[in-house]
């Protein structure tokens, strides 16, 4: 079997995560949640399932805006350990890998995933399995790395980005080489997978995903007065945003 | 009542043009009408309006697929001069922009365009336009310049590109920031507008297009023979293609 990367059980990994996290001064907080939180239908007795959990904020948040029953998976046992340090009823977190939710004898009216897509390396499959998951006329909502964020393979002697008139000019190459890449976030060699927007859109028709919102983040006035370096986001935007109906 | 710019029209830009489009040796022929004739439907039978149809070579491909009827509109004299140069039955041309077409008394099967959308200004009315005009499980179908393309305001001193290793990193700016751009193609100062992938989808859909495939410009093998540089639009697609059907 293939190796399924866990990299939020590296302990120097996760030890600079939580820390980023934790702070409550990084771009999840101040952009990427209130986004996809905005993309939400009413929650009100619905049966969630959350793939890549995480420490389960967002599954809490479903709980309390009357989600009937949340599943939380995590392939990290570090988060799930978090995760579980709230008692909530009708939440249930599970070390799972989303390669294998197939495993999980369930139907939902939402898939919902923060973050985390860009870690899977069969997007098909992955698109197919969500859907198999869903109710008719239920929902996958999702944010995942932007395409311009996981695109460009570098070479060692140059920068991310060069800065010209207070702007940040970034590279791009290999867009359309879509496929594996290795980050340096926290630790060296982080896997990563990058899409391009055909692929994503021809792998969620594949699964009877229909898209009916897209979104590519900004950062508000209100969050680059916090974070002044957010403005450079609107130059290349870190997240995409997608609302999908199952329709078959 | 706001300018519509005409650049087919200027005298140089024109003949620039026009020898590069003659020379058979170009992105368009060798991808971008592969790519979107691929993307068509059976003609038999069909009414078809082509926006931006230049010199009505696409045009008079329909009516060999047995279109029933064309129109082709292009808002240079010029290009339908050209246009009119072949007599084909059942294929009208017409000097009008795009942004005129409520004028056009009749409803199409498909509306095509191909590589044209980038110089209108007001995407969304253009989309509720095309939809006008579309019956109901009519298609839209068109090319335009990708938004990866359009997106960066460079400043005069930076170059297009820098090469390393042999590919080709292009700078990436101002992506969100959707709206004019000035260009120097042929001629100084040609205005084209940029659109997120974001604008794309909300004009559409506002106007019940519904995005059935979406593809990005990518050089095959046979057409890097003919022109090795063209593998650098893998690094950076130059054409984005989408096929949408009108819903309601």
């Amino acid at each position: 079997m293939r190796k399924i990367q866990n990299i939020y059980d590296d302990e120097k990994f996760f030890s600079q995560y939580k820390e980023m996290r934790d702070s409550k001064i990084n771009a999840n907080e101040l952009i990427e949640i209130p986004t996809i939180k905005g993309m939400l239908p009413n929650l009100k007795g619905k049966k969630i399932l959350d793939l890549g959990c995480g420490e389960g904020e967002m599954a809490r948040f479903f709980i309390e805006k009357g989600a009937k029953k949340v599943v939380g998976i995590d392939v990290s046992q570090n988060m799930i350990n978090e995760a579980k340090k709230h008692e909530y009823k009708n939440l249930e977190f599970k070390i799972l890998p989303m390669e294998e939710i197939s495993s999980i004898d369930d139907k939902f009216d939402i898939v919902f995933s923060s973050l985390a897509f860009h870690y899977v390396e069969d997007y098909y499959k992955l698109m197919k399995d969500i859907s198999s998951k869903l109710k008719k006329n239920g929902y996958l909502i999702f944010s995942q790395e932007h395409p311009l964020v996981t695109a460009t393979i570098k070479t060692q002697d140059l920068p991310k980005y060069i800065e010209k008139d207070g702007k940040r000019y970034y590279y791009l190459s290999d867009y359309n080489d879509v496929g594996k890449r290795l980050i340096d976030w926290n630790v060296e060699g982080v896997v990563k997978y990058h899409r391009n927007f055909e692929t994503i859109f021809s792998a969620l028709k594949e699964s009877n995903l229909r898209i009916e919102e897209l979104l590519e983040s900004k950062a508000s006035e209100e969050a680059i007065k916090i974070v002044a370096k957010y403005k450079n986001l609107n130059n290349r935007p870190f997240f995409l945003f997608v609302k999908a109906k199952k329709i078959k």
